[in-house]
């Protein structure tokens, strides 16, 4: 007897599940408002791009679109794109998450760490983990939200920028 | 007919497995000993850090929590805390999965990587496992360790500091 | 009433699957081919290394091997061994799998990722897919390849290097 999910969904050779990764990272500027994770974070630099810059949000896009074998987030919102310019991060990760659910996936969880020298991520991790809940359509305990300085060490311990490492696992469904 | 394990452990939007993933670096320092994955290794520097700074044990501590949404190790084991200082992370890897326990979650696998340019990593990377799979109540067959030098490129590969990154696969049990 | 299949093949605390990772990182230098994904690209540089230095490729055979909890491409393939001198990766990538195979398990899915400032990695990314995918022995639809450059920070954004990451996740079968 075969698992009946597989039997009834799936060809004999394929699985219910599938995983991906995601990392992204800009540089840290005066004159730009630092938000991750969709929260503003008070602080004396923020990140540099096109959009606005959300390191983790995009990461995360790139983990989820890359579970679903669909490319990565330079693919589907060019940073050449005008209506991309200055845009609020959840709205791509939204889009993203719509095509991922098109192809036929849902969202089994998201573990994600935000790679900062500075300013101090944890006290704001539980309200960028609600924000990816909500836009992914998963409870809050589906998503975690770490924080790690670089020990001082390279450019990201040298605070020329902050970068946001994901993974992703989704279901079919 | 439904996976009768979901059917009854479940609701019906939920998943029996999840995925985490963890980074952590530390810098080289002269005159600290150097501990990786629980093994003492003879070296000219070891790693600075409040505990006794086991940077695998560390990403891979993250892995898991990050995977049962249970935060990070900063949040359950603060750097600031003199009960922590010089601390053998065996012990708190062995608290963190204690926590993951009784979340209702166990590990299906661990793989991880040491970046270090020096030392060789490779001839204690069987140990390493061992003492993983022991703390976290697994087969040995079920913990895997990488090593990979940085090809002599930024900080890593100047041996500023040695970094390590996991992921894991829990399952409800 | 317990999940079928794990009940005629596995032992009672065992699971279906794995997850593994796996990073890579090469020198770019003069005088150099750049081989990535299987791919040759047109380049000013490319990756120094002992086999053909292909960095999305040794990314993906260590996350498969770190799945399978087979150690890493470098206990397989020793850079100090002749027979790898120049070595064609794909062949690499295929010795591995064969390995991972004989250890019971298939690919479900590989998510990647290039960090590479320059050249473009994008317009390649299908192409290298295809490849990881018929080495693999998985559809097309299984193997992702995403690219991302990194803003111009670090050794990675002063183009004296190109590194990869990636996760795979294995069935049993
Ligand atoms: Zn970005
Ligand atoms: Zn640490
Ligand atoms: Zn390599």
């Amino acid at each position: 007897m075969t698992d009946p999910t597989l039997a009834t969904t799936e060809p004999p050779d394929d699985f219910p599940y599938r995983i991906g990764q995601g990392f992204d990272v800009h540089a840290l500027v005066p004159g730009r408002p630092l938000i991750i994770g969709g929260v503003r974070i008070p602080h004396t630099h923020g990140l540099l791009g096109h959009s606005d810059a959300d390191v983790l949000l995009h990461a995360i896009t790139d983990a989820i679109l890359g579970a679903a074998a669909l490319g990565d987030i330079g693919r589907h919102f060019p940073d050449t794109a005008a209506e991309y310019a200055g845009a609020d991060s959840r709205v791509l990760l939204r889009a993203a998450f719509a095509r991922v659910r098109e192809a036929g996936w849902r969202v089994v969880n998201v573990d994600a760490t935000v790679h900062a020298q500075a300013p101090k991520i944890g006290p704001h991790a539980a309200a960028m983990a609600a924000h990816v809940a909500a836009d992914l359509q998963v409870p809050a305990g589906r998503v975690n939200i770490k924080a790690k300085t670089n020990e001082s060490l390279g450019f990201l311990g040298r605070k020329e920028g902050i970068a946001a490492t994901a993974v992703a696992m989704l279901a079919r469904g």
